[in-house]
């Protein structure tokens, strides 16, 4: 997971960008790139895509396995899968005839950074 | 701010509800009633509504400090507000001839949990 690792190392990048929603009001233009972040996951398709990606083992996971899940032309699976990608969610790699996507986590490590109260503890995700 | 203690103690209720994001693929249900608050939170107005909600000293604001800080019609910022509160982000009482409104905090720690991996520190938003 090389890809993966260059992710982690850019992380230092989002902490300059980090707009404190609960801390601070927004200014428009922050208001404006969060909103197309927000706006990508506001989709149940999109939402199980992403899931499906970042809870896969390996860390990536072929198109060819997302598709069979959805009751889904694969164009219209593309087009979710690039609306993610387009808001910086998920990156994707073509090897032959597939195209591969992964998580991007610097980005839902900053959505999860925002969302939190400042000294509140986050609830801890326990389930598998 | 009685009405946020009562909040804070509902919370054990977010623990049975939250499908984790990044831990296991979404089932269509889950995925559903995610997205509805995710699409609330794909827009800037409302972004900035919530930011100016949550970051108010006191923890609650009339509506008619936020109207001011918009070129939009009191009509368009109330149906914002609207969206927000169905999502269940935020709530509100009529108080004489104003609205008050406050963020509902349990909410934005449950998506903050669903967005944070496992195992992993989340972010902590240091700006004031």
């Amino acid at each position: 997971m090389s890809k993966q690792e260059l992710v982690v190392l850019g992380r230092a990048d989002t902490d300059a960008c980090c707009p404190g929603l609960l801390t601070a009001p927004l200014d428009e233009d922050q208001a404006v790139e969060l909103a197309k972040v927000f706006k990508a996951l506001g989709d149940p398709v999109r939402l199980r895509l992403l899931s499906m990606i970042a809870s896969r083992e390996g860390g990536e996971i072929c198109v060819c396995d997302l598709t069979p899940a959805f009751d889904l032309s694969q164009p219209t699976i593309s087009h979710h899968l690039k609306l993610l990608r387009q808001a910086g969610l998920i990156d994707c790699e073509r090897r032959g005839t597939w195209v591969y996507y992964w998580l991007l986590p610097e980005t839902t490590d900053k959505l999860a950074g925002i969302l939190t109260r400042p000294g509140q503890p986050v609830p801890v995700e326990t389930r598998s």
